[in-house]
């Protein structure tokens, strides 16, 4: 029988790094968890992702900025898809913050 | 630039039947928002898909029914794999209940 994973409850105890999960992995597709705890990318450092990546926010709140410039502020709720090779970095995350993402 | 959806605000209005909101569709994957409101799967019938799907609770609560007769309760947070073909059965939603569904 199938059984069920909670992905609120627990956290991991220790947010030191930002905590990736990996929840499901067949063909091309990929589903993680991750919390993070205050973490943002380093100065300059740049997601260049490729695979396709589709994220929502289960808890708290984010903001991811693309090259361009822009900022998206991400509340619980909030979906984005970011297509490969949609240059971005994150500039603010929540403590704590848990996001799903769909590798696709 | 990438936009935002919010899968918990707004919820539709009219939940007389299960809304089913496809958020992402590309190759083999497609991911769904279903808002669920006490609905339950009609006496004797079976879903049996040609895809795999994994399921998420965002809010509320779902029960979910086997072929061999057990049945799962899930709650906010918690996740299911259903293999292609996985007999299985919605005995319970609370109102309302929001799944994410990722068919792959």
């Amino acid at each position: 029988m199938p059984f069920t994973t909670n992905l609120l409850h627990p956290l991991p105890n220790d947010l030191t790094n930002e905590v990736f999960t990996e929840l499901l992995q067949q063909g091309a597709v990929r589903i993680e968890r991750i919390v993070s705890n205050g973490h943002v990318s380093l100065a300059d450092f740049w997601y260049d992702q490729d695979e396709n990546e589709w994220v929502l926010l289960l808890v708290g709140e984010g903001e991811i900025e693309f090259a361009d410039g822009e900022r998206v502020r991400l509340r619980q709720g909030d979906a984005l898809n970011l297509p490969a090779h949609t240059r971005h970095r994150v500039t603010f995350t929540s403590r704590p913050a848990v996001w799903l993402a769909v590798f696709y």
